[in-house]
């Protein structure tokens, strides 16, 4: 397997965006992404594509990334069209860097897009609800739901099972959104930019109990992009500061009994082995927090602490900037937002800003080991889907 | 950059079958894969899956593979939902040749499965048409078609100016459908299996001129799946009858110029460069025919013959079963059926077939070189996506 690493990555600015569109925002993060790396869009070789809900949204559905970048440059290569519900971009990043390391190609782009908002808000959720087993979910008799995302419900029962066991309340779950709305405040690709205190974050519109709005993740639109290449290319480059990854792990779910270990524990082991790096290597990280409770559940799953001691973990203040290894610098899913296919392509672009020290005012200091955790999908027990990044300065 | 083989492949009889499930087909394809290759699921390393239009027909997205394989024993590994219109089989074929060159797995599976039967219609035809840029035809204010595939009229027009190009008439393409559907009476898979004479195909119904409907592939439902492997593993399990990956070339369409290549050409000439082989050397094809006269241009792209020969090369018999080089013996697209996300995939599978001698009555005899072409979507002036796969005993 030969080195991969990113050279350039780029965003838009996540948020509601009635006008934008998908070819618009991909034009947009390719372009900042291309830059960055000081490519031309005709050294890119490769591209592969992320997007979850355009064909319900606005009907594109097949060849969404040849339509998205037509305009780019870069038509003419090899381009896959990639879905993995919420883990959409960051499975088109594993690819990207698969292609790489395969030998096959030097310069390899991943876009992620997605446009949620549609004036019929009932589209947004009943779309975000196909990333799960329909037929499955039929065979439950589990009743569709209007006005919100039916992740919702899943994660409200993963909240009850997790106060049940770890003594986490509710105010323990606007805690995580207290920190990460902090953060977000200085990321000017972020949604929502508001410090909100844990009352706000109580007295807002409850969702699910024990989910109240403010513990959830957006509906959104936006874009993001990454250049993946070899050592090779690099070397006759000369390229500047780029960022290694040292692990890239994607694994499917599957049913399991409740002592077996979840889809983001088997992932987590499974990139530790392949960095030769375990927790306490880790200097930040950006985890999939759409409902605010995943950040505490993915502490335990990820062994940055001991099972039942995420709420502790999070009280010590070690996850927030400033603390020993800060958690979703960015604002997390929860103020950065989450437009499903350029969510895991986001991560990436976050931890590669920290890992070369240029995210401003939320810069991890001295920042040299990233660790990125995407999921998404539920299918029985367990989510659809996980991967784990681990990148090095 | 690793050796691949094929060590097993399945696939269903495609066809209507308004009980089918994308679930229950992908479940037949696979299991007959996996015995084909005499693998047991758990050796399964990573699976590539791809679907077309099922988030437009059973409203499945985002999840598709998982929530299709679910019952086949695979889950739990790394898992890749892929989208590339027509073309899609094929891309998730490429995608695991290249999972396994790069050396991370030995064992990849890649399924295949399309539902396209639905009691509306009209919803079958809007779907294929999601396979092209819906902005751009928007803007150029193309008017959406009803009871017909959109394919169809831009297909027309290819063959009327291969019509005003070559000379060739109506009764050439009809002559296409004649060889196909003759081919196609002797594959048990095949969704259509009568002969039929120059006058039937020509007195059948018009769809748009000069297209009649037995010159277009039908609408229907199947699933297709092949098990690729590493060198090492066939050493390690003598695994018998490989058939060799010698080129596995996907490429993106573009605007282009008349007098530039198209992607066909581009991919073809890529893919005789990887093999290190020319057209002079292949003695089985498996061609997109979704519509007859594409097989006519595509002689062409692929250098079966000189600019302008195609429809001399067809009359010579020599693409027929008994002659040179038998092009679709499977019955193409047209006799076979194209179950879109499956149809890449069952290419594949009728050229392993093919190189293990195992073709029954379609067999080409002692047949050593095989090449498929499967084509996808249109985006400008071009199609949006080609594959070339190069396969040797």
């Amino acid at each position: 397997m030969n080195e991969v690493a990113v050279i350039g990555v780029g965003m838009t600015r996540f948020g509601k965006d009635p006008n934008s569109t998908v070819r618009a925002m991909s034009e947009a993060a390719v372009r900042d992404a291309l830059a960055d790396a000081a490519v031309e869009p005709e050294n890119v070789q490769a591209a592969f594509f992320s997007n979850a809900i355009a064909g319900l949204i606005t009907g594109q559905e097949m060849i969404r990334g040849q339509a998205a970048l037509r305009n780019t440059g870069v038509l003419g290569v090899p381009m896959f069209n990639v879905e993995n519900a919420c883990a959409s971009g960051s499975s088109a990043f594993h690819l990207a860097c698969m292609a790489v390391s395969s030998g096959m190609y030097d310069v390899v782009l991943a876009v992620g897009a997605e446009k949620m908002t549609h004036e019929d808000k009932t589209r947004s959720f009943g779309a975000i609800g196909t990333a799960m087993d329909l037929e499955q979910l039929a065979e439950q008799q589990v009743a569709s739901h209007q006005g919100r995302s039916p992740f919702m419900d899943l994660y409200a029962q993963r909240a009850l099972d997790y106060m049940e066991r770890t003594g986490a309340t509710v105010s323990t779950f606007a805690d995580v959104a207290v920190k990460n709305h902090a953060h977000g405040v200085h990321n000017p690709h972020a949604q929502y930019r508001l410090r909100v205190t844990r009352e706000e974050v109580l007295s807002s519109r409850e969702i699910v109990p024990p989910l109240r709005l403010l513990m959830c993740s957006p509906i959104g639109d936006g874009a993001a992009a990454a250049v993946v290449c070899s050592r090779r290319f690099i070397e006759r480059r000369r390229s500047e500061k780029p960022v290694w990854v040292r692990a890239s792990v994607v694994l499917s779910g599957r049913d399991r009994q409740p002592e077996e270990p979840t889809v983001i524990e088997r992932a987590a082991a499974a990139a530790y082995e392949i960095a030769g790096l375990g927790p306490e290597d880790l200097d930040v990280a950006e985890l999939h927090d759409a409902a605010a409770p995943a950040e505490l559940i993915t502490y335990e799953d990820l062994r940055l602490c001991e099972a039942g001691e995420g709420p502790r973990l999070l009280a010590s203040g070690h996850t927030a900037l400033g603390g020993r290894l800060p958690v979703n610098p960015s604002g997390g899913l929860l103020s950065k937002g989450h437009p499903i296919g350029a969510t895991g392509l986001a991560q990436i672009a976050e931890l590669v800003w920290q890992l070369r020290g240029e995210a401003d005012r939320r810069q991890v200091d001295g920042a040299l080991v990233a660790l990125a955790q995407n999921t998404g999908g539920f299918l029985g027990s367990d989510s659809a889907v996980t991967s784990i990044h681990i990148l090095a300065a």
